[in-house]
Formats: structure tokens, sequence, C-alpha cells
């Protein structure tokens, strides 16, 4: 029942690259808008921006021991995702836990509960998205699995799923979809780009969007 | 039933440009302590000051499309208003939409709702006091109405009121107030100024406001 | 059945400057994992790390009287602390009586409830951790009590208690435990600087920790 | 700027009597899909189904005077409305202010706050609509307001605007358009009881509707 | 993008109603402690005990179209189960509905939103599962899709999955582990009937589970 | 650092059964405005009003071990009292432990954490206060302790505490007040009558109390 999982597949470390510059909002939408984590899940410091390949755990509340186990499952380019199996805010993760995550080639954490060691782990450069921050203790008594799939912040993830987070929260992509959304993500930004100097111009979204008739026929009146 | 008041009056500028100085809280108190909005009102990033008359929308869940109706009847000095017609934490608004309200002259947004972009906002000035951030992104199917009165965050707010936002968050002043609230505050900055300085000094509250009769009198005990 | 205690009894400095070192995280292990206040109260600013000496305050809602009357308490080390009696989010605390605390010698503000001026607090380096931010003004009616007992986001206060304070956010250690949980973190922080090595090194924990054997007999499988 | 309004119109008891048997949701869809307060309103036992004329409070955190104020103001048939100045659950309202209430006229209470007593209440049939169930106690020190317009739990009330409540909650119709409402109520139930019949012998709302063309124009798939 | 899927497997119904019977606590520990929907999610009436296979609806904040689509693909014995694409409290079903559902033989509604007519269904004996109570009301506007997998509070499910629901809430079952969890409930509550009758003689669980051994090698001291 | 405390005091057996008599809201009030537990602490079903002596438990989130542990240390009348380290939520106790704790002469539960087997505790009479309803189980894995000073929901409680609780949630009386609350509470109920019948007659609370001149002092504006 409790299981590590320890050959996955990835999307390729370019497409992962792609759709971190991307970013969350772009990617969600550019895959139909679908996958954004919950709006609590905010980052522990402002402009860290990162994709990467989920490795992801499910764990008891308060017991961080599988995090442990899933250090070990990390390659470079990696996220960590934990998805407690029951509502949590303990602390699971410190500067300790993040040196040895670093070592492995790690780019963060997405975690739907509590972080600690903000202050080092800012200093470090490793980010951050979770529920809470707090400096509460965990035990290492009980088992979990590691790449087994969960729900993490209202998102169904799998393990080789690609993790995007910035400052707009996180997204996850399906593995096999990262390609066909990067580029549906690049088609956007290069729509978008057009109209923002349409807009900046101080054009209406209004006329661009042709949106009178429309507004129109659904009965908006102006007084 | 779905209308937008093209015709709103607005406070004058200089006013507004003084409730901005003295600040949110210090509004508040001006006005007999009324018309702050919820504390979950958060700031996107710290430091942004600023006053203007509201343009109010009334959207209904997950559909931004009355903000491209109101940036069009927005003035120099304007502030957008946002409240969902049910709670909602979907990004209404992001950085087009930013770039299509600044060409405009608005000077931020207030949203019972999300917001996206964060980054981009950030770097381009646009302050945003909102109830979540979120990349979740909105359709465009439904109507609303565009300077009716709303009620934003818990309290009621007319186009042409005027909005004060800053890091304390943000707090509304009706516009046939405006004047005689800008005169208030300045009386009551005037008269902290002189506070500070005998509290600075050590002097205590206690003291300088006489509070110790009237301590005794309701009872306090010194053991 | 209002009172003031006005002599308590507090740490030496020197254990409470230890403590403040060592910081939230390091001092709530080192102690058994106890005394961290609820995740949700959250420093204004980033980057302070105090400790002091707990001066506690039971306030009703809505009314900051006796702030001004624990002010007079304060001694050179000491923190506010502050707990209505019932859940309330209105901003207490300004600049006006930090001005005034920091005269006395306070180091910062604990209060499970809001705060507000955060700009002109942050400018004085006045460090406050709070349950909200909220322009919302209180009144001077009733009494509430000083130095007394109070239950503060979820943990148990006495007067002369030491409040540690960071990024991570709010912790208790009982007054006369301070020395012993003092030396239990320094020897912790010991001990962890050389797993920080062999962590950097990309030594895993599972090894570090000898975690195999515990693990597998628990039933963990590798697939 | 503490005012206690006399003399306020009232919609006609007819009128009100059958906003009450058409009931909350109905209201709320007959007059356009607005009015309903915040879901966090629930009525302290099942089966209450009122309507009356608003007598609105104004009060501060934690202070019940102004109850007592409002309820010499009540006539036979109003409800209660009490919106604090700031977010609190203190219990304000119990037994013995119920008696008075009912012993005046009055229907019942709506209040963004807390109650108690609630087995005398749910035995005396004196409804009650509320935040919170909490025997926290209240003060008699600060002043509010009676029968000025209110922000109670997300929606803007004057004194005499019809309060319609039933175990979906709490919906507000302004006392100027309850005759219009109520008659837009009954030919929605009009209506309805055709189409429960059809419902009920197992035709479809895709078919009652005639739904099918629009959803395959939008582009949906059945597979 | 907006699929309906018709043709789902669903488990038999003898094994479905099996886990009526054993109830939501019983078959969360029979497999293996998974499978619990968010607390939030309360029923609507006490005492209703349901299985049924899962029809899943993912659809659009504040928009209850699909609900329509749903309803004309279940069959005897199913539950409808709807996830909002995000956050929404709005009362997306009543009364009618339930009227169309029954007729089509569904046993209840698990949705992560609002539910309206509550008095109603409780008349009629239709359950539901949610996480508000709100007469607001919805519009036709978006699609949404029928039988894809969705994450309703917390869990994934997928159409065809069993969802057993009673007084403790909610748990989904694999469609294709329904038969062995089954089984295992009912080993379950035979071992259970046995301890119970030895903890009503008085018996101790300590004794029972032969606990002391173990909490004194843990280090356990009675003082 | 885990204990059980074995030998604690209790305040005697009629002044337990004259507080459950007076009930939360009076011997609140009687005791000074003092020991509510938190609002969101509600009874698994109505009706139920008890006191008891507290046996305390402080438990790891998700590990309901402790409470084998306690239900040992139960004596006729007493009331299990649980408070986990961190929030949790999990259903820590279900119809078996209620068995065994009845037979221990256990009066009912109250628990900062959530409860299973609503509908067997509801048939059996066996009340418990909780702040959730939750299917999900726990572990035994890690140690807590027995009879310790907890907080619980926001209030300090000592083993042998008087705990109050009914309709209106839970209030904690210290166990050497018990006896003095219980006179308080009893005059508070005499003294509670007469005004009920003056209130019934229609006699007003500004009559009553002789709120009138103050009211006015204070500056209240009838209009």
């Amino acid at each position: 029942m409790n299981i590590v999982l320890q050959n996955i597949e990835r999307a390729d470390l370019e497409t992962v690259a792609g759709l971190a510059e991307a970013g969350v909002a772009t990617v969600h939408e550019a895959q139909g808008r679908i996958g954004c984590l919950a709006s609590y899940m905010r980052p522990i410091y402002a402009g860290a921006r990162i994709a990467g390949s989920a490795v992801t755990i499910s764990a008891p509340p308060g017991d961080n021991w599988m995090l442990h186990v899933a250090i070990e499952q990390l390659r470079e380019g990696d996220i960590l995702v934990l998805a407690p199996t029951s509502p949590c805010e303990n602390g699971y993760f410190g500067d300790l836990l993040a040196t040895s995550a670093m070592a492995r080639g790690c780019r963060g954490l997405v975690i739907d509960a509590g972080v600690r060691d903000i202050r080092d782990l800012t200093q470090m450069g490793f980010p951050v998205w979770s529920k809470a921050i707090s400096a509460q203790g965990t035990v290492k008594e009980t088992l979990g699995s590691v790449n087994i799939p969960v729900v993490c912040a209202g998102q169904a993830i799998e393990a080789g799923d690609v993790i995007v987070a910035d400052d707009d929260g996180v997204c996850v992509v399906r593995r096999t979809d990262a390609k066909a959304v990067l580029a549906a993500a690049r088609k956007r930004m290069d729509a978008e780009e057009a109209k923002r100097q349409r807009l900046t111009s101080g054009e209406l979204g209004l006329d661009i969007y042709d949106m009178r008739p429309r507004l129109a026929s659904k009965g908006l009146k102006y007084v």
C-alpha cells in the first residue's frame, strides 16, 4: 500500500524551460483554462518563476518522513509536490531538506501544508509555494508514498507532470500535453503582444475584440 | 436590468489628492470610523498609496466581460471597483486590461475577487487591492452592470465615491462628504503631530489623554 | 476583575538575546515541539527577528484602551502580547502607540487581531505579528487586564514568558524554561551544522539518519 | 452621528406575507437574481419561513446596547437586522431580548454576528439567521445607530426593506419593489408547476427548454 | 474540449448496496484510509445513507447548464457529482432539477458548491451533500463536461466510481476496487462487533489491543 | 515529556450538575464573561446539555492513540477534552471509543478536531462538540499526554476543570471556582426570571434598566 515509484517519465527539459518562461497565467489559458492549484498556494518570496517535473509525495498529517524518501528520487529539474492525506499546516520542510533537495537538482517545492525557515530558504534561493508558513515540527513515524497520483490544492497531479509556478501561483500540465501546451502558449504570447500595443495607444478592448454588437444583442443598455 | 451609467459625478481631483496623502487609517477615523473594506483586501505589492473616483462594476462569478465595458467609462484619476455577484476568486484582471486601464488614466483596481499577472502589474506600477491572487481565467458570456451601486468587500460603494487605498487596505468616502472628510483628516494629522512628539519623549498616553481617573472609576485595579 | 499586574518576573536579557538568535523553528524544536502560535500570525514586514519578555493584554473586541495601560508597564526588552476576549480584526495599534512603546524600550507587538499604519511601522522598524492588517478603529470604553495569563493565537502565555518571533511566526517559551531551552537550541544548531555539510555534498538523509531499515520494516515497497 | 430613525416606511403586510410564502429562492430569482445574503447566514433551527420589514441596527463589535434601542422601534411584522461595524461573532442576542422583541410583534432576527440561548429561542419559536452561535457575552458601552442603511452579510439593507428568510438563507427586497417582485414571484411559481409535472414524468430539461441546438452550436460533443 | 461521455461502466448494484450499508467510515478504513471528501461537505438533512455510481460534472462557476446535460446520462442507482472549475457557492441545484433527477433513478447529489430549495429536497427525500446552502441562482451560458475525471472536494473522482455518503460525509471508491473494498468492509464490521461487546463490558482498548508494552517502550510515563 | 497524570482533583458532582442545569450562556456570564470555547465547536446533535470534569488529552495531528490511554483515566461524570498539537480535522473518535468511554462513565467529548460515526453516537446518546465531522481515520504511532494543561479551541483547560456544554457551545470553569460560579449563576437566573415577566408584558429594556439617560448623555439622537 505504501510505495515508491522509482522510474517515472518526465517531459524534456527544453519544453519545461519554455513553460517556465510562459508563466502560470499563460500556460493555464493555453491549455483551456485548467490546471490551477487553489489560490491559497502562495510563494514564500516574490519573483521566483520555475517549471519542473513533479516528484509527488503523499504524506500523513504532521509527518515528513516521506520527504527524505522522495529526495532520493529527484533528478535535475524536478519539483517536489507534497499533498497531506488530510488538511495540515505543519512545517514539513525547512533549510536542511532544502539543502539536500538542491544538492539533487531540485528547483522548488509545492506543498499543500506548511513550510519553515523562510529566511534561510529565501537566502538560498529555494522557492516554495505553500498553504501556510509554520514552524510547527513534524514526526517520522508513518509511511506515505512517493510518485503516486495525488490531489494537491485541488488539482490531480501525477509524477512527471510539469509544474509551473510564479507570483500568480501554481499550474500543472499533463506530461503528455506539455509540448502542445507550450506551442499554444507561445502562440498566445505572440497574439497578446499585438493587442498590448493597441491597448497602450488607447484603443479599447470593446473595439479590438468587436464586443459592442454582442453586448447590445444581450441587452446591455447605456444610460 | 444590465446597464452602464455613463455620466457620473466625481469629487474634484485636488480633494482626491489630499485624501490619498492622508491615507486610509486617517481618512477612516476622520469620517467617524466608517468606510473600511474587509481586511482580506490586500495590495499586490507594498508601498502604493492612491485615491480616485470609483467606476463600479457588478460582474457575475468567473466572467470579466464588464471590465472591458467599464474601461471605456474611465477618466483620468478613476479607480476601478469590481464586486462579483457571488463570492469568486477567479483572476478577472491581468496585464492587458491594466495596460488598457492605464491608457485611460486609471490609478488602480479594487476587486473583491482575484487578479493575475502580478509580476507585470508590479513592474507597470499598477496597484491592485484584491481578495485573492489567482491565474484562473474567466469567460465573457454574461452581462453585468457598470456604475450602479455595489457592495464590495463589505462596503456599499456608488460610482463617483472616493476610494482611498494604501498598505492598510481600502476605505470609501461618499463623494459629497469628500471635502469635509479631508478637512477633518488634516485637523487630525495636525493634532497627531503634537502627540507624536510628546510620546517620543516618553510621556504616556495615560497622562496625555488624562485616562487615569476614568480607568479608576471604571474599577481598574493595580496589583 | 480587571487588573494590572505591575511586578512581573522576566528572563534575563542575555538568554532572551540567545533565543532571538536561535529563531522560532529551532526554539520550538528545542523545547519539544511546543509553543508555536497559530500560522495566521504573520509579520507586517519580512526580516524582523526578535525575542523579549511578554507584557500581556486581555482586551475586549474593538477596544484598545488597555494598550495605553500596558505601555506604562513596559521595560527595555519587552514585547506586547494582545489577545482579544473574542475574535476581532480591528486595528488596535498604529504608529502613535508604536512611538510610545518604542520610547519605553518595547521590541515589538504580537496581536491576535489587527494592526494599522503598516507603512509607518515599517519605516520605524517596529515589527508586528498579527492576524490581520486593518485600518478599522477602536474605542476606549471597556476595561480589560494587563499581565494576566492569556491565550493568544492558540497558545497560553503568561506575563514574563519569552516571545520569539521571526519570518516563521511566533513561539512562546515559559520564563522558567528559557535557559534550558536556549542550551538545547544551541546544541541543536551545532548538530545541524554538521548535517548541513553532509547534505550539501549530496549525501541523503535516508543514509545520514539510517532510515532505510526502519522504512523497510514498516513495509515501504520500492517499485 | 449616532441616530435612531423613528418613522420609517414599511411595505404592506399582505405583500410581505406573499413574499414569505414564495420563499427565498423564488423571490431572489423573481427580482433578477439579486438580494441574497452571504451563505454563512444559517437558521438556528430548520423549518422557519418568514418575511418582515427590516428594523436595522449598526452596532460596534461586542456591544449589544443598540438592540434595546431598536426593540422600541419595532412594530407588528418587523424583523431585526443587525450588522456589526466590524466582523464579530459574539452572542449579541438571547432569550430575554427575544422575549422583549416578540412582545413587540417581531418575527425574527437576522444578525451578521452571533446568537445564544438557542434551545430557548427554538422552544419560543423565535427564528434567527446568524453567522455564528456563540455564548460569548457583550457590553453596553458604545453607541451605534438604528434604522440607518447597513451592509449585512454582503447586502445593502435599508430600514423598511422586506427581509425574506427560510431554510435557504436570507434575501432582501427593496421596499418599493416589493409588490412587483411578489407579482413576478407568483408568475414564476405558476410556470414552475407545469415544468415540475413534465419533469416528474421523465421528460428532460434538455427538451423542455429546447437546449440541444444551443449546446451543439457552442460545441458540446457527445462521445 | 467540452464533452459528454455517454457510455460509462458502473459497479454492480449489489456491491453498491453493500457499500451503502457499510457506511462512509467503514468503507474509508477498509480501503486503506483513502477516499474521504473534504469535511465541509455536509448533508442537507440528517439520516440519509446512500451509495451509487458517479455521473460527474465539471461546470463553470455560477453556471448550472451541464446539470441538465448530465441528467440525461443518469441510470437507476446513479449519484450526480458536480465540481466547479473554480470555487463557487452558488445554488446550482434545486427542487426542479431534483424532480428530474429522481425521475431518472438518481439517488442523490454531491456538489462542491451550493444547493437550494432545502425544504423541498428534504420533503422529497432527495439527499444532497454540499459545500454550502445558497439561494443564489446560476446562468446557462458556458459549457462544461460530463463524465470526465474531476477533483471534487479534494478527491479525484471518475465517472462510474462508487460514491458512499452518510452523516459522516462522502467517500469515493474506485469502480474496479468496489468488490474488494466491500469484502474488506464486511470483515472489518465483523471484527468490530466482537470488540464492541468487550468494550461495553468495560474492558479497555489498552488491553484488548495490547497497547501497554508499546506505549511504555515509546516512553509514556504514568505520574 | 509524554505523561499521564493519574490523580487529578475534580469538582463535586452536585456542583457539576448545577452548572449543567444553568447552561453555557449563564455560566459564562456568571463568571465574568470568560471561558467560552471558539464558536466553531458545535454539537453533533441538538438538545444535549452536560457538565463534567475534564480529562484532557494532548494528541498529535492524525493520531488518536492517546484516547485509549485517556479512557482508562475516566471516572463517572468526566468529559474527554482533546486538543491536537496542531490544527487537524481527522475523525479521532467514533462509536467504539464512545462505547468504551460510556462504559467508564464518561458524559461526552469536546474535541478541537473531527469525530465520526455520527449516526451511531446520536443513537447511543453520546454527545460530542467538535470542530469538524470527518470519517478520515487516524494512526496510533506517536505519543501525546493525558491530563496536562491544554489549549482547546482558544481556552486554556486543566484536568479537573468543569466543562459545561449545550446547544450554545462549550464553556470551561476553573475547578476551584466551580462552587462560586454556580452560586452566581443561580443568582443570575433568579434575576432573569423577574425581567422575563416584565419583558413579556411589553415593558422595554430601555426602561427596566434605566438606559435612556445614559444613551442621551452619550449623544444618541432620535430623529
